[in-house]
């Protein structure tokens, strides 16, 4: 799968990820309103305008982006029903030959971590039949609880050839009151990266592994570090745009041949109307208002890249 | 929900949690069989077979136990279907008024973070209305991304009168890898349960926090610094039974009072009738098994509290 996700960033020629993380006020006014005409005022109406707004911006974009990144908690909050719309979500994007980073932070031990690969990136056996739950590409994975809470995904990833992106460094404000203490002179998401670098060794696609790390595009220095540290992982960086990270903090997660990064934005794209810059598509054509933004945003990246 | 906690385990006389982890090879054939014949092998088959599982253990355990620990990782493998199995067993157990700890072991950022407190602890607002999502009473909380991301959950908990366990120091073996990593010489699972303990001083039942943590059982002489470290934290255990915890390694978890702790046993319960010890009540009465167990498990706590 981290072929696939090469193959589609030089493609669309944009490392970029969209991030599908539906809020309630982000969508416009006509689609909850049909939504709501027709399942009322119900989960399954939340459900609903999440998955119209969903479709008509996957709609939009899906010829210029590689990549996906529904956040299953906006779709978790709406319980079974909001769950209905990420699956839907899932599968529509994998319709459209998307790659669906499932950002999905899960992490246990043992057999219930192995379920969690299972239901998201694999297949769980019943009686003598295997189903795909989720069916995501890649997963996003927190390593607080060590190797056993990572290598049942790993081990799954192996199979279905499919992958991970592992946590390091988020992007949030209180990120470091952990991921940044010291042992030994050295903050603990370099040790965290390493970790990820030597899992990463173990499943190579050609140049690039396809177990990844988080890092987030608001701590450009951390991110030159670690690009050293995991030289083969890709990087998913979050955020860019919304969060304060810019194209020219970037540079320095993408390695020398121009690959070796994917910079997520969520908001930034998908409730991108709601702008001044975009304000002038309006309400009614929010989708097209993403697509330039996602234009803007590919512009922005490349020429930080090829002014470094 | 701390002080129906303790009430609970006041009257049972049990600091104990069931661990509802149902995995298919636990679940009794002549249950698999009928849920297969009405719903075939499919992932509906199998949630009906978890969930008939699940109702006749219940039904069998729930006058002896405070309470229950579903871990939704062994629903969601099952995808959609799956989760539904975890929802109709949160609705049962609350309807026994057991007390239900959803080991979701959740945790992201801002409002994200906000996103899995509303839809496993809270209520989402659909235009004028409010829904719980899946609506149980604690949930277990990642905290590797600091204070943004576990702040949300405490708002939550605040409003709804809910509460957390944090993962401090997991039941691994290789929980180590990161947790127990010295910072200006004190490992990082000492610093995380100064966080837990400062959390929970905002936010008090009577004598005790509805913020507490998770120590696993597997690791006694940690148990006692951090009973110390959080006085007045609940200390969620697992790790007793299968994993190798026994009733003298629980003492340190425990205050004087003879609180302050809960001891989490799953498949040492849930599949007590495939241990040779049960094996007289046979398959067909698993959940009379479960129950032995339960009573097991309660003396042994009990006989070691006593003799410290």
């Amino acid at each position: 799968m981290i072929q696939k996700l090469i193959r589609k960033i030089k493609e669309t020629n944009a490392p970029i990820v969209v991030g599908l993380d539906p809020m309630m006020n982000y969508i416009p006014e006509h689609i909850q309103k049909k939504a709501f005409s027709e399942f009322g005022e119900t989960l399954e109406g939340a459900a609903e305008a999440i998955w119209q707004y969903n479709k008509e911006i996957i709609d939009h974009i899906y010829d210029r982006i590689p990549a996906v990144k529904p956040q299953i908690a906006m779709y978790e909050q709406f319980g079974i029903e909001g769950l209905k719309a990420f699956k839907k979500t899932v599968d529509y994007c994998k319709e459209k030959d998307l790659v669906v980073i499932g950002d999905i932070k899960r992490g246990d031990i043992g057999s219930t971590s192995a379920a969690y690969a299972v239901g998201h990136l694999g297949k769980v056996q019943v009686g003598s039949k295997w189903y795909a739950g989720f069916d995501e590409d890649f997963a996003t994975v927190n390593p607080y609880l060590g190797s056993d809470g990572v290598k049942p995904f790993i081990d799954v990833c192996k199979t279905e050839k499919k992958g991970l992106f592992i946590l390091v460094k988020t992007s949030n404000p209180s990120s470091g009151e952990f991921q940044d203490q010291l042992i030994d002179g050295r903050p603990l998401y370099e040790l965290v990266g390493e970790k990820v670098a030597a899992w990463g060794e173990e499943c190579m696609g050609e140049e690039y592994s396809y177990i990844g790390a988080v890092v987030g595009a608001t701590y450009p220095e951390m991110g030159k570090v670690l690009r050293k540290i995991m030289p083969k992982s890709y990087i998913l960086v979050p955020g860019y745009g919304a969060q304060g990270g810019k194209g020219k903090d970037l540079v320095h997660f993408f390695n020398e041949d121009g690959l070796g990064a994917i910079v997520n934005s969520s908001r930034g794209i998908i409730a991108a109307y709601k702008q001044e810059q975009y304000a002038k598509f309006g309400e009614e054509h929010f989708a097209e208002a993403s697509r330039a933004a996602v234009e803007d945003m590919r512009k922005d990246i490349e020429q930080a890249l090829n002014s470094r």
